[in-house]
């Protein structure tokens, strides 16, 4: 029975917990939140015996073997250490670290402990993601040309948050940034130079700090790929997630994830369902996966399917894209170190 | 250069001639009506040189080749007769007569002054449908098991030509009963037994005159194949034109036409365009088409691809669903002779 | 903490036992079946502490607050009626039994014990037929005109088990038949009369003892509305598994549910996922969602959502269909009790 | 009667003097071409009387009122100067020159002499891009944020032609810039700066003479509004023409055409049709709506619905592009002049 320890009781703490509790041969022991009011009956409600306001009672408990950092992203860096020098193995959400030189320690420190490092990029476990990419590695569409990535996000945010998210590159981007590494990953290829513009429509306060609600991100790509990412704050008919990949023998295109598949005509039109309204829907499959991806690591000591490594060229696009949007220029993913 | 007359200068007859009008190596030399008040009109529209309220006056032009018979259904038969005796080829406008006999004395007519004769059953000519039954003939879907048709008209009829339309199987369901004839004549199957069930919840009047604006027909085929064909009067929505077919090895599924191709996506949901709103709009590639073959046929000398005899099976089956829905039983084909 | 007893341990009985064991508030204490060989497994996969041969040791278990029955048909009767008889709250898998006289039975015996008594018409609890009850529920589509519903199963089924199925309609359509119900029960709607007719293309042996593996089914309501079922006992594509619905101000169709919303495009066509291949991944959240309502109906003692009583429809409607096709004639309703 | 003449004979000018042939009120009287083996049998098939290699004989015809202009780019120029200094009415394919001086001049020219002058952008005619404009302009999906286009041709080029094209952005993206423009013109929006990066993947001789065959290009408008552009010189599945916008009201995105609406499922998926294989069957309508346009400015004497000056922006983005993808820099629209 492998015992798991949750570090952060919000939202998507709520969401791993849930994963993990689903699966058999886990045990979650311990959830712990400085400041959660719903500790106890989070707790109760997910049948997790003990709680704490400090994560470190559950890095210094000996039973448990893995924990979930769901923090925010700040403490992220600095918890993966400790658990990692605890012994513990980690599933860590994303980013690692705004600090490329932090997630490289974070690399250097997995491989010393030997322990299983997962970064919650959860995308890269979505079923019309990953069918893209096993189609894509076994050649059904022949060399890949350019990759199209569209990320609306639902429901609008608050522009309170938005103030502290890191920025839309960093913040919504990264996920498509890191989808565009996961499937072109096969042949070694990475990202060479990126260029993006942006604007603020929907809440025009957001360019008095330097961010925007709508970007086109173009990357250009070793092999000379190119890859596009349209992305937005917030699509009023819901969280529209679709991938579109051209190659030289054939196209894949995954359309949006719906409620249901019921159709209803009248004078008004041929109407279907809205795509799903927030990632937690949309993505919920993915999270299961994702968890249950870890979890059958350690158990069948197998790499990490997204370790710390893997989230650095994401992690560099990202930072790039937010030197080009503040300078008006191509990057050199190069410049990123 | 064929030279044609229409007879019957109403709104079909308006669509032949304008499909007629954009073929090469054909001239419409006549329009004849007895009654259209706009028949100067639209032959000076269509270029047509001469007009008569006497298609007689067509028939004995000697320069005649061929001619279009588009006026009410209760000529059509003596229409023909007297056609085909002055030596011209023949295109009817669906059914020929309501009459067995009378079909089979325009077929040997037919035959003996070896002239073309072709019915109207468009939906022979429509891209879809033409598509499916390729590929059933090709055996792309093994045996044949089922089909299904779905015929909802659209605009909202006029009661007082129900009245006198002869019923919603001999007025709009013969086109499905003469799809189903269509899809499986290769191997020269027919129907043995029919069945219907009917409702009047658009016109509750048609009740009384012993008719019905909702039904469901299903025949069995003496391979064993079972076809159904869903129909009404009016969908609100639009012209809503249908096919199904399972076979042992898959199945073929036509989708309607529309206007365009685009979605909106907004709160109400994702809506795309309603089926066309007419049999006019929806068929038009159709009737062009049909009217093409005709006069191929005539000019390549090949047979007629859809003679009198070939209309025989839907006349039966649609009288045979007179007689089930008034007598709600079963009848045979072989009844109906 | 509701306990509950699983009687029966093969495929059915393992879908209820997942669904019911990720349910809080929910304990499986039991399971039992006679011959299952892999019982102690199951156990404890599924985290259950009690196994035994006989179903009796649960029903005698005072412990226990509800059973649920997914044994063979034959056996749902006389454990129904002890199960109650114990003061035990019942989840039967469809049907009840195949008489009429029984499932009255049972209906009178849940009344006079004032436990719950739910029958695992599965598909009522499917997120598409949901929605689209909720629609024609709301008066979306106006007054309904008629109903049409695909059945096509998945996988290829042994003829062996055919054999003793009960046939196609009492086995297969009767899901359909009961959609029927379902869909129409508002205002009390009810089936007048019911026509089919069947053949045997895929396994031509079954016309031996009376069954065919291709039907259409019509059925004429109490308020003229029409409706009709296709079945067949195999697709070669997967699980085909649609409704329309035609009302006087709009239409529903649910399509297909697939693994993915993925579109390949190359030199063969515009190919998307196949539909689910079997009923267990198809109806998966069904099956989950109908164990939650049954639970629910416990706990927050609210009406059973299937109970016997709205069961009888489909029954009724099945053996009529035995007697249409045997006897070739339309079978009114009011024959079967 | 308006009389037309007709310069090239080639396939643009045969896609013309057909849609030209159809239209009532309008006759072809000259076709010319210098070299078209084919000429006379042209004239034949189209009823044209006059033939001649030399296209001042058409000039020099009094009668004629309006000539097609349909020859190699390099003498749009020259002939459309001549034929308004001889009084016709012009109708010139894309582009009217590569520079920008001497599009002015024929928009001079245009205004002096008081005849119609349009620019073949045949895209601005067809039914899925008229209806998002529409759209758009009705304010149905609120303030445009991104404008997203895909333009994959089809069938493979043939390395000669584009050795002579023009590169991939004035001979194949020139309509997708234009269609920016189309999409935004309604309050006077304009390119303000553009960027690409293209790759040689289908035919790497291309990039010997600085061509590539994909491409994605990005442009940001005066407003805000961010717009891409995806083209590839060969998609293996068929021409894929598609546009989406996203606006703070909602999105509206426009699908294939294709020859039918008919599924086939089997065991290898759900396949529909590919899209239409070259741009004669996907704008087969458009082409036809736009010189019913041409001619109904002529004879109700209406704006031409593209005139010269309508032309300028997606040539000065096209020429921006040019050199965005020699430099590997962000080019201001400024600069072209």
């Amino acid at each position: 029975m492998l015992k798991i320890g949750i570090i952060g009781a919000g939202r998507i703490g709520k969401v791993h917990a849930k994963a993990a509790s689903n699966l058999k041969g886990v045990k979650i022991v311990w959830i712990a939140d400085p400041i959660a009011t719903d500790l106890e009956e989070t707790a109760k409600a997910m049948g997790i015996e003990k709680t704490s306001k400090d994560y470190k009672d559950i890095l210094n408990d000996k039973d448990v073997d893995a924990v979930f950092i769901c923090t925010p992203t700040d403490t992220h860096y600095s918890i993966s250490i400790e658990a990692l020098n605890s012994g513990k193995h980690v599933f860590c959400e994303k980013p690692v670290d705004l600090e490329i030189g932090r997630v490289k320690d974070v690399k250097d420190l997995v491989a010393k402990t030997g322990k299983k490092y997962m970064v919650g990029f959860n995308r890269r476990f979505d079923h019309n993601y990953k069918y893209i990419k096993e189609r894509i590695d076994a050649g059904e569409i022949g060399k890949v040309q350019m990759i199209k990535l569209t990320n609306y996000d639902s429901p609008f945010p608050n522009v309170e948050f938005l103030k502290t998210s890191g920025g839309i590159y960093l913040d919504l981007c990264i996920h498509d940034l890191d989808l565009i590494s996961f499937l072109t990953d096969k042949n070694g290829d990475e990202p060479l130079e990126l260029f993006t513009w942006g604007s603020a429509f929907l809440m025009p306060e957001l360019s008095e700090f330097g961010d925007v609600d709508t970007a086109i991100v173009t990357v250009k790509m070793k092999s000379g790929v190119i890859a596009t990412i349209s992305a937005t704050r917030f699509a009023n008919y819901g969280y529209d997630q679709r991938a579109e990949v051209l190659g030289t023998k054939g196209s894949l295109e995954s359309r949006n994830d719906t409620p249901t598949n019921v159709i209803l005509q009248n004078e008004k039109g041929v109407t279907g369902d809205k795509p799903f309204y927030t990632f937690l829907d949309r993505y919920e499959n993915a999270y299961a996966e994702e968890i249950y991806q870890f979890v059958q690591a350690i158990i069948n000591k197998k790499d990490s399917p997204v370790d710390a490594e893997n989230c650095l060229p994401a992690l560099k696009m990202a930072l790039a894209a937010n030197i080009s949007l503040k300078e008006n220029r191509i990057v050199k993913i190069d410049e990123i170190n």
